[in-house]
Formats: structure tokens, C-alpha cells, sequence
């Protein structure tokens, strides 16, 4: 679930950046004829996400290498799995294995930390989404590390769903207003989404037509009282101050999903490393 | 310290990447003549890092919005500090907040966790260095906000540098090969550094003409003897295992830099906030 | 309702494009003092689309060229109507001229006709809609067109919809199965359509939870029974065969929304003079 | 006769338009193992045009797949004729078909509206031509289209030819100064001509030293005289107000070519279906 | 006669280029707040070729730079003129200085060596044109300076004339072959040059309809011997082996043009300096 | 020691700038069949730079072309010799010839004449080095020459390296200043120069920590004692006025380094010629 082209452009750009305009140390330090044969091993466990965007780095810096594949994506594996054997002409390989493994590295911290996430959550109805506060840059990749986390994205951009808060009811008058609006001129494959801070704001946004809510900074009381009042007609999000302590209870409210920004935000690095060996 | 011309890029690329074909909800939930009143707060002590870039965020979609800011990157301020006023057509400003927030939040992450670590190890000759293990496509502006940190970056991308690694050093033959070759063709104003995991390593590369040595995850005895052994003569960069722990006693053995990826790879996000107003 | 920044690209594409290394023409047969005074005319009666295009492609070229605008993009104007006038540097006014009409005409063509459809439909509650047959490059554009000429959007993209059709029921076993495989997965803020060609599918697609369905060219009588079962619980799209004559009837059926095609992709072009006058 | 870079080009920008930021339908309804089988046909009898382009969509898109070519470009064919069968893993060419047929359909569209044209002037000296009156960003595809048709192109961009047009005389003081003027200076491979009204103006260019007139809205006797007037010493182009009842008639005064801007502007689509097996 | 969307991207290509992450000297060693003051002089007699196009480079860089023109493109300058004055913050200046002159001391260059060429045949009928052995990325740039020096231009790209040359013919079966051949698909405002290395080609090619020849490495006898049986019907191009001492004679041959590729290929720098003065 | 994806973005942007919409000979006189059989061939003695981009070119047109080197980069061969031979489809080879040979002669003649000064100081410890005094777009390349020309580069960008000069001096305060603040900040793999234009400078910059000296413009006898007082502590570059008359006494001074802007901004062109047969 990644658009190759748009990984294309991606790994273009990583690339070129990484390297400027010559690698110096492997055009002066490797001879030409050199060979490399590398191994990526994780040093902790991960859910592992960009193993095949890894082997498109070193393909487009060396289309005859050879890439392995030990694992797959969405696979949870233990420390020290093989993840991948990489061989082919040195230079190239050592050209690109700061990028795939920077790009490996930054989709498996999501992933993983997704899935800790997810795992709180077992057994309730709710579903972990992610937000908007992605890397610049890089959303597509930290959305599909998302998906393969457990988790789901909630739109992939600004045109991909309509999200009204509490400043568009205000210059519109009311949330009908609002929605009556939007409704009229949305594409009309497109959800359109309403903030509530209040649970009042609750029924007159189910009122008004919207096809889904978000409970913004909720109490557990307001969260229960929300689900009460839709009764399934339609999906609702909860989101605010959502941390591995929190998250469970608000799960347990009964609301059909929760949006974590910390996820793709602030993951914590894993430790994924590469050993190489070089060869005349 | 950031070329306007890789910031413009950088910008235009997060903006069309959030937008995607249109702003579907300031298209039409916010009337066109509104206007927006945005107050950007931090919600914790932080080290500012991107407040230049969040305006020009800003200028990019509405060229004629006013940006006020109200502190500078580098500044150290406190929770609750108003960072700047942003003012101007409604539509626009909405559009762009998410793109300016994620940048910002991004480069204070990283300025602020630098910080940290710079603290850490005042008082010592040392001084924290960044790495390679960047976000792909951010490079220059997590440099950036390693700077603003107190730290200082190493190299900026694979041209800026020459760094010998073992693998090299067994294709060539030995360390003095390497060097010999290296220094013979590298860019004349380009330092060469060379990585050392034994003692009787830094002796040889010290003797081979190296400009700098790489001292990867030795222990603090190690340090303490290499740094004895090369009595000054070329910086000497410790890495490693670095962390809150560790740095403040491999800064006591005398080394020149400490490299930490972690600082640019896994700054926890920072909670910055944007109050809305809009009018009509 | 059009992105600044990729309107920016596409007015770029299209001058580079029709200039190609430089306008001989304006260069060698025009003195570089010479002022021009355009008055942009419509021909027929049309729905204006695209003024601010035009605006913006002369404005490209010539930065303090005056452009005055007369109409407004979704007005519908007799013919003879002074649509804008432009005045500034001769060269780059001329050079810009035949881009800017070009788009103007394109986009006014798609707005005409649309409209024409949208009257034949009047006082029903069926809404027109557009397709993904537009012409490449030009999505946005003609997208917006269709709103000005009355019409709505069907989704923008791929990423702005799911469209489950024959072939992907086939593949996952029955239209039960596929939905359910759809919307465990897709970004929560989507919608999920169904393409039924029969009444029987009808009643399953909605038992599964499609959000909208598409009936393909179906008769009037089937659209009617179709109507009936769904009652109002989801939007209903009717498509295929749509003209002049057959969609008022279709219209009358009761569906929400009719797709066609032709709007964009055959468009008769409408004639917008452009009267030019230098001086030195 | 269209460069395969520019196509390049033109394709990677339809498809990433097209797509967003990815096909949701294709990667969450296709299992990814899923086989492919397409038949393209016409539905009505149409001259084929961008048989190869539409190929290039679907190896651009999947570079494995089997594109058996049926039909080849320039060809006449009639209604319900196999052009093409293409063959492949299901995801890929499910995303590409929509851009492909688009392509497909815009240019064949383009190349039976010009054949129209020129079998109306069959057996006259006269040549159909087209115009700058293309579609932003498709006009190389456009122009070879009407070479498909049996037409020829004037000029391919602004550096591809100088006409001089009244506003250039007035400003030059005469037809003969703006010639002299633009002869001294325009690249030696490259033709001027020269727009006339009136009769005195074919005298007057023709002295001048014009390599080429264009009759622009003469009477077919103005055009009788004119041609006898040159008496074939230069090429004459007539223009304006052409239509499948008047091309005829301006055919046979003698001119040498006949622009018409519709049929790039205003070509009615054609109806090329495409049918779709899927298995897994 | 330059495009400027053209000129915009050479400019950022060479900034880009020349910078590469940051301009660490400006940056490091100049304070924010310094002024620069620069004059820029010749140290010897020239052409002027691209003072606005290092204007351009500056104020790319420094939007709010002062940048006064001393002199206009085209003139011939004595040794020790002052060329321009800029100013403007210091530390962007200082950035562009080198690819301003860069550009500058190149198309002045060839200006220069193009009016010495011209100057050696002042008096005869023969014009001197540029060929396609321009520098890749700078053609434009380089064709306009051999404007700026007296000449003219060939041909500006492949779409911008044809050339049929001995291969061509000998594919073709004859010259009538391969000038009929292209005649009837060639762009109707292109002209077809034919190459003739002997004299009975230039009968058959003007016989055959061609608009123009090229006489490649004729002896002065065979040009005269060409000249006299075109009659002036057609213009004669000769090339091949022309330096300063052969070009005089080759021109009072009668021909009308003379290509000669080292004008854009070889010719030799031009000493431009620039003087800086930078206050606090 | 030229990066690939960067020598792509050059070729492509040469090659579509050579050809411009379509390469209107290739496609009209010559059948879609034709083979083209072509030798490539040095009409003088040289210094090979450029046959892989020469490679690169015909390979990114005719991707099945084949291409025989025969001589390798950097090699010195004598007139008359075959560089290379290439194979393959007639209309692409033909197209892309031009700019595969303008790339060819460009960097041989880079690095023929950087071969003509490197000769001149054999025997001193003096080594070539070049200058940012580069072609926009192309510096890359021409580095890559003067390597093959038997010299060095000095720094690749702005971002390679620090260089000090008097007005930096002038608004820091002194040498010691200017190189203390810069040395605070720099990345720590980028070497530091300080121009000096007298000899009480070298004796402040090498006091300062300076890590190398450009003696600019300075006399013999000051060269000498400049080589005295640095002792060989840090390199010495000596830059100014150096030709093919001056450059051996400079290098007999002792300095390390030798900068010569004209070998890569006014290298005489080189004779490469190309001899093409096409066959049907």
C-alpha cells in the first residue's frame, strides 16, 4: 500500500541528499572492483516496516545488486533476526546504506510503536488511527508504517476528508450551518468529520448530518455519554492527552477509534544495525 | 545557517504533500473574505528551533499574512511563552498551520534535546556532534536545529567528509594505504577521519597523516589512552553507546566530540500549540 | 477552490510549453518599450471558468501587468461580454496570450456544458457529477469547472475513494466479502462505493455496508426499484448512457447523483475573442 | 514522431495526478497476487492515435506486463475492433487503465476529427493544418495526433516560427519594416510569415520578402485573387471561420493549407472501452 | 531575447549548484547585519554579453538588492569600465558573487569572440550564425550572446530546423528523396537545409525544393562555383575549417552565412573582476 | 568519481534542451528502421574525459545501443585513434549524437589542458588544483576532468569548505578573529583557508589556527618566505596571474597547491569527430 512512483521520488531525494555531489570516502577508499556483502540484523525487537523500501535504495544506487529478503513487512521479529543479506558491487552498496537503513530504521520505530499501542487496546471495539502531524516529506511512508503497525490511517491529506472544528462553526453560526455547507459541495466519496468538545455539540452534529465525530478532550464520562447518545449511527474518534496509560479506558468508553499524533511523531528510534564485509 | 533556496524546496514539497489536489475543509468551511488570528504557544520549556521556517510556511501560501515573531530560534523559553502572532486571510493560514507546526515542532524537538546533552557535558572540552542518521529529505534543517542546540554537525552529507571505516581499511591493506590514497585525491580544504576501534589503531592513523579519529565504542580507559597518545595533535570524536548516562564521563576523558545519533534520530516530540481566531 | 501552488505548476508547464526556447515573434517584431491593451470578449453566451487563471498566467509573465476583471468565475454571460481587459509590456502580454485563452476557453467550455446538463435536471433531487475521464494534466482545473458550471465532484483521485466494481467482487468472492475487506483498511475519513448492475446487488451492497452505490446502466425501471429499496439509508449514483435527452428521466427516478463522463472529456470549445491594441 | 523523453514526462505526471497519493481501490480490493487480462476495443470507427502511449502508461505502471499491440497508430479501424490486449499483475494496470484510455481516447479523438476534416479536401491542392490551440501540456501528443489524421502541423511552439500579425505592423510602421526587421534577426532555419486582411497586404508581404501568408477571414473570392496574386512563389495559409461546410469551397480557391484550431480544441471524444478480467 | 521562466531555471540550477547545503563562509565569517558593496569591472575590452543575467543571479539571492547597470548588453566596453554597482546584505551578495561572474565572464566571452569573427568580415554579404556545439544546459544563454556579438542563430534546437545530411541521403535513396520525404511532414514554418559536400549535389538539392544549403568544407572555388548556380534563389551556408585567416575569404566567396562552432565552444575567458567592500 | 544520479539530471536536462519538442531530421529522414553504425574518433592528441558520459548519453536515448569503448578516462591518446564505437536503432543514435559529443569535447578538453600545466611542475611538490571558476550546471563534470587531467580539486561547493579573504577580515576585526569564529562553528570535517595577500598575514592565519593558506597574487620572493615561515605545518596554495610562463616558478617555490581558474572556464576545444553510416 505505497504508490512505487511516489516512492521513486522519495528514495531520489534521500539520496541525493545524502550524498551531495560525490561519496568521497567510497570512490577514494574502494577500488572499483570492490565488492560488499551486508547483513541488517535488528538489535531489538521490532515490527518491521521498510524492508522492501530498503532494498529500492540500494537497487536505485546498484540495479544488479542483490537484495534478500529475511522478513517481511508487518512481521514482528525477536533481536538479532537476519533481516536482510545485501551483495553487489561495493560502492554503490556503501553509497546507499545510510539512506535505506535511515528509512528502514524511521518506518519500524512507527511501526513498532504503533503496535504497543495496539496491543493496550486489544479486545475493545477501538481502533488506533494516526494524524496529520507527520515528518514532512515522508507521510506516505509513515502511514503505510501505520497500517502495518495495526493501526489505520485517518486521511491521507487535506483533500482526503473534511475535518470542521470549533473556528469553521464559529464564522459559519452553527454546526448545522457548517455542515449544511460542506455537505453541499464535498466530492461525495469524502466523510465529513466534527469536532465536539461538548456533548451537546454531540447531538447537534449527528443532527446535522455528519458522518463521523471527533470527541476532542474528553472526560471518560463525556466519552461514554457520546457513544450513548449515537448508538452507532455513526463512527466516533477520541483524541487528546491519548498515552499508553490513558489509552485503554478510553478504549473501554466504547468509541470506535482513537488518534494518537505521537505515533508517527515522536517514535523512538530502533536499533537496526548493518554489517558489512568488503571483498577484492 | 540554512539556504533559502533548499528551504523554499523543502516547503513547497510538505505543503503539497499535506494539501494533496485541494484544502478541502478551508475551501468550504471558512467563507473567503474571513480572516485568522493564530497564536503560537509552546506548552513546555523548549530550546526554539524553526521559527523562521514556520514563517515562511506561512508567507509561502499567503504571501501578505503578518508573521510577529516573538522569540528567536536558539532562545531558550518557557512553558507557556507566545512564540509569534500570525495574522491574515483565513483560508491560507489554515492550510498552512499543520505544515508550519510539524517543521517547528520537528527542529525544537531536535534544538531541545541537543541542549539536553550540550548541558550535560559543560565544563568539559567536549562538544556534541550530530551524524548521518537523519530524517531523509530534513537533513539541512535538522543540522540546522542541532546548531541551535549548542551542538555542532560533523559532516553534512557524504561530500563534506572522508571517513575511514575498518572495511575500508581491510580492502586498501592497512590504515596507512587508506590514508595515503585518500589524501591523495581528496578535495584539498576536505578532512580525513578514521575510525578506530583498538589503541594501537589510533597510533597507526595518527602516524598515517589522518586529520581527525573516529573512537567507536571504546571504553573510557581506551578514550583516556588514545587521547594520551595523540596529545592534541588532531580532534579526536568519540561514539558510541552515547546517552544521558555515558556522555558525561567519555566527556571527561579529554575527546574533542561526541557523536549521538539519537539526537537528530529520536528527539521526543515537543508540545507546541496554535490558538485560532477566526472573524469575518 | 483550487490550490495556489498547483495552479503555479500548471501555468508554468503550459508557458514553457508553448514558448518553447523564446517567442520570436514578440522578441523580433515588437519594440521592447511597446505597451498592449487586451479586451478579453466572449463570442456566445457560456459560463465564465477560469478568469483567475487567465489572471494569474498573464500576471506569471508580466508580474505588473493590470489585469481587470469584468466577470467572475461561475457567472453565466451574454455574449459580446467584456470579460477583462489587460494592460503592460507588449512582449510579455503577447507571449502569454494564447496560454491564457487556452485555459480560459477549456475551462468554460467544461463550466457551459455542465450547466447545460445541470438544467435539463432542474427541480429534481438528483445532483450532476463528474468522472476521472478528464484530460491529463488538467484534473484540477477541470474539476473546478464543473463546479462552476453547477455540477459537484465525484472523488478527486484514487486516493479519494473506493470504487468496488464487478471485477473486484469477483476476485474476493462476493460483495459482502469485498466491502468488508475495504473498510477494515481504508483511511477512516473515506468512502466505500459499490458498482451494482443488477437490483439483487443492490440489496446486498447495502446489507454490507457500502457507503454509496453506483448503478450502471441500469433501466429507468431499475434505477425506480433500486431507489425504492434503498430508501434514502445511502446515496445512489446513476451512470452509463447519460445524455441530453436520457438524463432528465433518470434524474426523475429519484437517484442522488448521474455521472457523465462527456462534461469533461468532450466539451465543445466556446469562442473568447482576444482584441489587441500596441502602442510605443 | 514524439520524443520519448517528453513522453516520459507527460506520463509520470498524468498517472501521479491521477493516483494521489495512492490507489486505494486497487490495493485494498485486489489481492496482491491477482492477474490482469484487458481488452481494449473501439466502439465506434475511429483513426487510431496513442496506441503506443497508452502502452507506455501500462509499462511505466507495471514494467513486466504484456502489452499485445493489435492496431497501429494512423490506422482506420472499424467499430469494435480489438486494439489492444494487455496482461499483467492486476494492481498495477487496474491503477494505470484510467490514464491510459484517457490518453488513448484524446488522441484518437484528435486524429478522426482531422481525417474528417481531410477527406472533406480530398483531391485539392490544400493541406489541413492545426494551430497553437492545444491543451496545456499535451501539445506535443496533440500535434502528433493530427499528423495520425492526416494533417500537418504549422508551428510547434513560438520558437518554431514568426507571424506577423496587424499589431506587429501598426507598431513597426509597415508590413515591409516588421519583415525587414524580424528577417535580420530570426535563426536562419526559421520561416516568417505574414498575416493579411486584405488583398493590398498580400502585394505588400510578398514584396517584403514573407516566406509565408496568412489569409485570415478572406472572402473565397479575396482568396481566389490572392492565389493568383503569388502565383505559387510562397505557400498561403486561409483561416477563419473554417467548418465541414466551408473547407470545401476555401480548399479550391488554391491555398496551399487550412488551419482549424477545433480540431485540437473542440475534437468530440471517442468511445474505446475497456474490459477487464481479473484472477487470482 | 531571452525566455526569463528559462533564465529563472539556469540561475537556480547554478545557485543550487554552487552552494550546495550552505555557504559556510558567508555564514560563519560575516555577521548577519553586514552591508556588501561591490563593483564589477572589466580588465579588458569586450562584448557585453549577460549583465541582466547577473543582475538576475543577485537578486534571486537578495530579493531587495540594488543592482546598477553601467552598461547594456551589446556594447563593446573599454579595459577598466565599471560594468555595475551592487548592493545590498552582505552575506546573500557574497553567496551569488561567483555565479553571477561565472555567467557573465562566459557569455561576454563569447560575445567578444563572435565580434572579432563578424569584424573580419565586415563589408561582404556573408552574416556569421552559431552552430548546435553549445555548452549542454546553456545553449539559450549562449545564443543570445552570439546575437549580442553580431551574430545570428542557426537553428535554436532539433525541432527548430532540419538538416538532411550525406546519411540521410543515402537512406533515402537520393537528395530529391530525402527533401520530398521530409517536405511533406515537416512543420510548415520549418525549413530544410541540405548538406552538399560537392557541386552536383547543390544542383540536385536545389532542384529538389531545399530552402537552404549548407556547403561543408568546400574549397573557395567550389563555393564561388555554388554561389553562382544558386543565383541568390536560396541562402548558402558554408562551414568546416573556419578560423580567423580562412573566414575572410570564405565570405567574399558571395556566400550568405558562415557557421562556425567555436564561437559557443572554445571561446576564451574574459577577465571581469569584482571589487567587494563590506561594512557593520 | 562522478556521482550517477547527478550525471543523469545532466544528461536528461542536455538532451531535451538539444532537441527541444522533437528531433524533426531524425524522424522524417530517416526510416524507423534504419541501424546506425557510428566511430567516434580524436583528430588530435588528448587527455580522454567524458567517454562514459559519452556512454551514458547514446544508453539514456537507445537504451539496447551498443557501445564499445576503446580507450578509458584519462588516458592520453594519440590524433586518429577510435575511441569508440556505437551500434544500434539509426533515429536515436542520430539524436543523441550531438550532446554525447559536446559533453566528450568538453571534458577532454578540461582535461587536456589541465594535463599541459600538470606537466609543467613535474618534479616540484607542487600539485594543480582548480577553482569554483566553473560552467554553471556542468561543475561536476569539469571537476571530474581536472582529476583525469592529473590535478585536484580544491572544494566541490560553498559548502566544502571555508575560505577567509580580506573583506571577511575587514568586518571580523582581524585574521585571528575571523578564523576563531568561523572554527567555533564549522562543520568538523571542513578545513578552514585564509587568503593572504602579504606575508605578516601568513604569520597571523598560521598563529590563528588556520588549516591552510591562499597566497594570493604574491610575488616569488614572498612565496618563498612564506613557504619558510609556514615550515610545512599546514599546505600553501598559491593562486594569480599563473599561466604556462609562470606556473613552474611558482611550484619551485614550495608550495603545496597551485590554482588555475582557466583550465576549466577557458579550455581550448579539443577535435572529436564522429562518422556515422546508417543502413536500412
Amino acid at each position: 500500500m505505497l504508490d512505487p512512483m511516489l516512492v521513486e521520488k522519495i528514495i531520489d531525494n534521500a539520496l541525493i541528499e545524502d550524498v551531495g555531489m560525490i561519496d568521497l570516502t567510497s570512490e577514494l577508499a574502494v577500488p572499483a572492483e570492490a565488492r560488499a556483502d551486508f547483513a541488517i540484523n535488528t538489535r531489538q525487537e521490532i515490527v518491521v516496516a521498510g524492508i522492501d523500501i530498503a532494498a529500492a535504495v540500494f537497487r536505485r544506487r546498484v540495479p544488479d545488486c542483490v537484495f534478500e529478503k529475511k522478513v517481511q513487512d508487518g512481521q514482528t521479529i525477536a533481536k538479532g533476526t537476519l533481516m536482510a543479506r545485501v551483495t553487489g558491487p561495493a560502492r554503490g552498496l556503501l553509497t546507499a546504506e545510510r539512506t535505506a537503513l535511515n528509512l528502514l530504521q524511521h518506518m519500524s520505530a512507527i511501526a513498532t510503536v504503533t503496535a504497543a499501542y495496539v496491543a493496550k487496546i486489544k479486545g475493545t471495539k477501538a481502533t488506533l488511527i494516526d494524524t496529520r502531524k507527520t515528518t514532512p516529506g515522508l507521510r506516505a511512508l509513515e502511514k503505510h508504517a501505520v497500517m502495518l503497525g495495526g493501526g489505520r490511517n485517518h486521511r491521507l491529506d487535506l483533500a482526503g476528508g473534511v475535518m470542521i472544528k470549533d473556528n469553521h462553526i464559529s464564522v459559519c453560526g452553527s454546526i448545522a450551518a457548517a455542515v449544511k455547507r460542506v455537505k453541499a459541495a464535498v466530492p461525495v466519496l469524502t466523510k465529513v468529520e466534527v469536532e465536539c468538545d461538548r456533548v451537546d455539540q454531540v447531538r447537534e452534529a449527528l443532527a446535522a448530518g455528519a458522518d463521523m465525530l471527533l470527541l476532542d478532550n474528553m472526560t471518560l464520562e463525556m466519552l461514554r455519554e457520546s457513544v450513548a447518545i449515537v448508538g452507532g449511527r455513526i463512527p466516533l474518534e477520541a483524541s487528546g492527552g491519548v498515552n499508553f496509560e490513558t489509552i485503554r479506558p478510553i478504549a473501554e468508553t466504547g468509541v470506535d477509534f482513537i488518534s494518537v499524533g505521537r505515533i508517527t511523531q515522536s517514535a523512538p528510534s530502533v536499533d537496526i544495525g548493518l554489517d558489512a564485509t568488503l571483498s577484492v
